[in-house]
């Protein structure tokens, strides 16, 4: 399935305020921020924040508002593989085709790009171009789902800690739910609060991310075991050599898909009181499981 | 020099906020909330919340609000330790006479246990009990001070690239200013931003708390010549060992005392204005720039 026709103008939007919002490569010390600059540059989708973009675009009707809002989401996505990729946790060499940071800059320097590109995020949202309290809300929902409780980090962890172990179904929907879910649905839920939505649109919209954010982790999963390397940009296959709690090793592949498609269906249920106002938002979350990378 | 009579007081306060601030031991995955509690109640002063707290209250007759505040200006430079001392940086065992996160917890807990401290302070500011605009300061003032222009980031960076090079003023100038007075400024314009200081007064302390800050460091790089690794809760004489650029490495003993001693007393004269209302803060500038450990 290819993106919805929107998708690469939107993608150029964002990559435009990547540009603006990350140090020049020039300022000193040049060397963190060429490390920032090359894993924010290195061919991602900016999934996350054109969701944000989208999501706003419901509720507003100039969702440029959001634009800042997603890249901060970005920066912690990338702060997150940065880290994840250290030879310490997933130890990966390849990322999306390209050398990991550590294996380009040192390790060092990937920790403290890491470091940089999770504060720059938190700078990012402190600047946007909402009023306070927006604001606030904003970065207390993007700090809860990076952190330990439910989020990002305490995914990680379990993640680490299932290593080698038997497939347990618990364990399983909490990583997933907490390492990649957690900020799909930030994405979606910091979009609506950028756009102006109200309190049960915020909670509406989270609903959905949470539900489309779980069927893309699952979808991740299956296109582990499917694709070669050279389509996901990563190593492919790995999932299972690491001997990773995944959906493919505990219900099957054809069961996966089966749950990725219910979870998606369920998403896409919240929109349906929007009608077209959310019909972009309802192209990216159809794209988001139909994926083949 | 002992600390301020009130020094003991204040310190009770911040522990029990910082004990309430993070995540129980219990709440899953236990593992990492061990660490990063581990690493926060290591026996660490507390002076970044102290001088937050006594800063907030020249302009508040309860300075309450600024203890949050503090206390995730605690957690940012915990997760800061936490990471200078890994293998790939400093490769430090010892910290305040314990074991280093990563040697008590391994590699990959440490990283994570940094990541989430750093994240778990902007959720704190996020939820500070002051009004939004207020809040949203904060967060900008502390996101910058951790980052790499002139922030904390940038300052480790130009520190492990200053390693084994010839001493340069220029370079040690900039490692000590945003390595570590950055924070200890943030700390202090934070306190007057919590108490409802006017922008004039906020401007002041930030004049304030970047000389104070300062000259602390230059009394680090001292004390780190003078006294033994019991005193130091750390490895003393490292920085020589380690090439590090340091205020005796470049300026000898005697004129780096003459230096810090300077800076302390510009820092002091900017709180002449407040007269008594700035007793507390007053003296524990003092003390920073005059204690052995």
């Amino acid at each position: 399935m290819k993106p919805p026709s929107f998708f690469e103008q939107d993608r150029a939007l964002v990559e435009a305020a990547l540009e603006r919002l990350l140090p020049a490569e020039t300022a000193p010390p040049p060397s963190i921020h060429r490390a920032m600059r090359y894993s924010v540059f290195a061919g991602g989708k900016r999934i996350r924040p054109i969701l944000c973009y989208e999501a706003a675009r419901i509720f507003a009707a100039d969702p440029a508002p959001a634009v800042p809002v997603g890249c901060a989401l970005e920066f912690i996505h990338t702060y997150s593989l940065i880290h994840d990729d250290l030879p310490a946790l997933d130890n990966d060499d390849l990322r999306r085709g390209k050398p990991t940071c550590h294996k380009q800059f040192g390790e060092a320097l990937a920790i403290l790009a890491g470091d940089a590109l999770l504060t720059r995020a938190f700078e990012t949202l402190a600047a946007a171009p909402l009023e306070p309290g927006r604001r606030v809300q904003v970065i207390a929902e993007v700090a809860a789902v990076a952190g330990t409780v439910d989020g990002m980090v305490g995914g990680q962890v379990a993640d680490l800690e299932a290593e080698g172990k038997p497939p347990d179904a618990a364990a399983l929907e909490y990583i997933h739910r907490s390492k990649t879910a957690a900020l799909i649905r930030a994405s979606v839920v910091a979009g609506a609060l950028a756009g102006g939505g109200e309190d049960a649109d915020v909670e509406r919209l989270r609903r959905f991310g949470e539900k489309i954010g779980w069927a893309f982790q699952v979808v991740d999963d299956i296109l582990d075991v499917e694709e070669s390397s050279a389509a996901l940009g990563k190593t492919a296959g790995k999932d299972q050599a690491q001997k990773k709690a995944t959906y493919p090793a505990l219900y099957g592949l054809e069961e996966s898909r089966r749950i990725a498609a219910d979870l998606a269906a369920q998403a896409l249920r919240e929109l349906d009181s929007y009608a077209g106002r959310a019909a972009r938002l309802r192209e990216l979350g159809e794209f988001l499981v139909a994926r083949r990378a």
